[in-house]
């Protein structure tokens, strides 16, 4: 994710960042440039045609269907927008959820059981880790933190790391409850925290895995192409060479949505819009020892 | 559903799959072609009608309702695309619940139940194919997995299998806490999970079985129809012959917008666009086999 | 509720269903008709006004505020519908939590307790019956299921029977754990499912009695009608006897989603695009037998 | 809340209603009628303006910025009426968490309880009574249900009724439990309604206390002022002097627009929109008195 | 927070408060003005261009995209609005959370726990003063009262203080569990509100973190100035001078709502339409106050 002030307008019109859309559409703008000024040098100077009423009236069909564009491609990106804050709240909910459980692990295990607390606190940690990793489609061993009954080497790359850390974790809890170290009501408290892991889990996978219906993205793209290229055949008459930066901007605020869209829908990326997943991974396992090892706190 | 990555523009946008609109409306788009085309010849060869301002000012009507056509068909759509996301929610809690619930009776029932385990992940299974089965009004039964306890040959075709499944679950957790199994709080856990299956099913049920309201859909579509066949009235003096692409390219557009929202409003079916419902009773099973039979997994 | 195939477009064009609106708005199109005749006939055959540039200029109104209603109605369009939805929702609830509270009487209860478990799927089926007359403001006594503690016919009509039934139900619950056959975890259980009973049937009384605020109604109608009225003042003289369609296409158009609205608002009548209460008590009454009664299933 | 039956189309048009927008902004509108009279009178017969191009061009001004405009005005609809049905939902709430508790408490209190009973039915009343106060900022002693350990004249008119209220009820039921009268899983039970009072209360004070920001209402006001006072200028020499019900329309339509958001924005209040607030605690009263005293229900 | 009355027109009209757009938009719209002039001057007078069609109709190009640019704004601040409503929702949250606990507190711990009493009063207290200071990235430390187990000085200002107060304020329930103050039940109360307190600082750490992406961001002001700077082009030779109020209008309109955005998207700042977090935090403390010592509220 970038970080701006989002009120410093002369820096932010005047910088090209490499998550601005100005470049990553530079080389399509360039070949609708091409494209504009060999129609329209085809059309005035070369084919010599006369001018017709007719194709100027063509017109017509880019403001009739310009509405619809305009609306279709707003929603898309609001839609993809919604997902992408859906995102940012389950990672959110993550955050608080680590926190809630670190907070009652410390206090319901005292001061005794200092090894459970380092195994509770380095499993959540690796919990964070292996959904990074799992939503990235990488796996880094390294990121994660040793722990003896969890040999992460020898867990194939197939397997769903993330549910079968959660089983690992319930399993401890189920065995501190036996023992008598967590009664009823507390098993209650842990378990409404360790079921959101999980539903976080789900939750991540749905947004990663839904891209918007086939239907309507290749519908939306065709459109977009369509009502562009047919930009010049209405309105060389009345702009004459004034039409290639026309059709220029024109594509440029039209596909900039569609980008945006497509960049932000799926936002567990590693691209420069998408969540700050590594960040956050470090921010819950500073929580994690802030909360379980009071020493380091003071 | 159809896989694809959204960012390949050059590949979506020649690409005509089938799932595309272009295909489906394609005996309509001829249809339109055929009427229009006709219509220009009558009107400009055959009768020889004189340009009347008249006619030409009906083009009037076309941009004043160009507008409410637009919002409507745009709101139209993403009402569907909201039921669509409702059902991949739903499903995404699904797979949600299942591990989770999984994961609980692994610990709870511990090494020495094997039996029990066996069944609750078979049953659990079989809601999930019940479920698809009871969506899409079919009943394969070789997809379910055989219990001598759930004869589901025996099972008429016309109750309600997932209800019934749900009830033996529900059974036999309870039976467990009355051979002392189970305590009272891992009733309560057990309970919250074991609720959401019947609370999915209930919402699934809901989506599929409540398309938008008659009266809407049908003004929608008729006014489409006269939005559209009245268009070669108010425009063919302004645009001749071109009036035929005119008028094809405006209603591709806006009859796309209705069938892809006529498709995704109901995505339980086995088009194109619709849920891979298949794929996701597999990942349950899978994950159900990987968490309660842990020698598998290893 | 009306049954359809929305993808079915030939049928849906040219049958007109009685909930359609163009039979609805029968009546007033057909004065609107009567009314765009006879100015444009005074104002063309018999005052002979002069075209004047004046009124010409007037349909810029029109075009201003074209963007305003669109927008407006098709906003209170989906304003409708998302209550339409939520209606429908809360019956799904209805129906999901009849069969949850079901599912677990049916085992807590046991075998041997049947006149309980007959006890309470009358009861829930009767709550059923009773909301849906609640909301109707009807009262079919026929429709309930005769039980010796609850004398339905010695109700009054002013009381309110959802609640009375709820609160027999309850007292029955707490009775029963007086007698030792549910024990507490039980009690919290079925106290989740109960609520919902009641907040079911707040929600649909909140949605049955809070139309739409007075103001905004008022406004919207005052709004179409003016614009519509005064719409062959503006474009009498581009159109001449044109406008005589022209503006009941408008009038249709605009009208209809206000009458869509309207119908759409208010789920629990007994019109056409209501809610199948009836069918839904039905299959409420059916699951609850299928569950409580499982001889009757087999 | 005014109620009427949103199908009486000639009703409700030719009807002025007080809670109309018509007759609040009628001062308002005499303004603009006076200023566009004056307006027009100035140019077209004293100063004697030859028609300008320049002048009439300014018109697109209007055009280009209608859109954004209605679009704003559309949108602040919505964003007051969210609120507005929010607050509703509210109410509504407490009516079912008000029924949800009596049930409880009077089979959890039984037969023998029957002064607690009474105390908690009044309470309850109370705080209902209490709550619609302190939205309204008044405070009418008599409204409140005589309770001895509750001294209503000796609270001073700034502590928050509400709050001392609930905490008397709350106060109640841990005695209750310290008797034995309530076991653990009833406070449970109890606790949940109860929280819901807490809850509701704070949300009815938030749709209260926050308006709609500042810039954000600023902004528009200025926009629509200088929008209709502007709209003279562009369009004199189109229209004459059928510029006056001109900009007095479009006006009517604006300003209606912000005049219906800023009277449901706030729904406690007792103008002809607000919510019944007096007939709810009514209601809920009744309500109170069938559940909790059942002699009188029969 | 401006409190204001939103019915008061004439004063909201003609006030210029300090967080009215027009001040914060002053030196720009001297910029946009000092440009148009220029160009005018320049265009009109100096280089004595010919009028020609081309440029002329270029104008096309801004109603093309009027309508894209005005959709984008629209949705921009209403997303912004979204989070400011939330952010407030959360705070509302916040003082209901306080309210519920310190009901709670005072009668599960009676008239005998005083001290702890007082101790779980200020802690709160704290919790909200910390909380308000993290957002705002402040630390006064004398906003804080006093408590001997809670030394604020020696807190880093690089620890998060909110995090650290309610690991306290669990530790302490959890004590006072284990000496019997209070049974399991009360525990699950108790933590169900506690938890609310980590989850509102999540959710309004999330709005803070969260600005928009920042494609969006940088295309849409991008966006706003090629439109805005291009205006004069298109419209110099239908309005002459008059291009000079016209574009500064329009600027002012389209850049007044990205302002609005951007102050509202963060509501935790000290800006004028911020929420009013220091009023809130009084009002917290002097509930709990009411609540917790009751002899000050007689």
């Amino acid at each position: 994710m970038v970080d701006y002030n989002p009120k410093e307008w002369v820096k932010i019109i005047f910088s090209i960042h490499k998550a601005d859309t100005l470049r990553k559409l530079f080389p399509l703008l360039i070949f609708v440039f091409l494209y504009t000024s060999a129609f329209a040098y085809l059309v005035l100077e070369y084919w010599d045609v006369g001018e017709t009423a007719d194709l100027k009236n063509l017109s017509v069909l880019h403001s009739l269907l310009g509405f619809v564009i305009s609306l279709l491609l707003v929603f898309r990106t609001n839609t993809a927008y919604d997902r992408w804050w859906e995102g940012r709240k389950q990672w959110g909910s993550l955050v608080n959820a680590s926190r809630n459980v670190a907070v009652k692990l410390t206090y319901l295990l005292g001061e005794t059981h200092t090894e459970e607390k380092l195994y509770f606190q380095k499993m959540i940690g690796n919990y964070c880790v292996a959904l990074k990793n799992h939503l990235r489609k990488t796996n880094f061993y390294h990121e994660y933190e040793h722990i003896e009954t969890f040999p992460i080497q020898r867990i194939g790359d197939d397997s769903h790391v993330p549910n079968h850390l959660i089983g690992l974790i319930q399993q401890r809890v189920f065995e501190l409850q036996r023992k008598g170290v967590f009664s009823a009501e507390h098993i209650l408290i842990l378990d409404y925290e360790f079921r959101q892991f999980t539903e976080i889990c789900g939750a991540c996978e749905r947004i990663k895995n839904s891209p918007i219906p086939y239907s309507y993205s290749s519908f939306l793209k065709k459109f977009i192409i369509i009502y562009c290229f047919s930009l010049p055949v209405g309105y060389i008459f009345n702009l004459h060479y004034l039409i290639i930066p026309f059709v220029v901007f024109v594509f440029y605020v039209l596909a900039s949505l569609e980008v945006i869209a497509e960049e932000i829908e799926d936002p567990f990326g590693a691209d420069a819009n998408d969540l700050p997943l590594d960040r956050m991974c470090e921010t819950i396992k500073r929580s994690l020892r802030e909360i379980m090892t009071p020493q380091q706190a003071s």
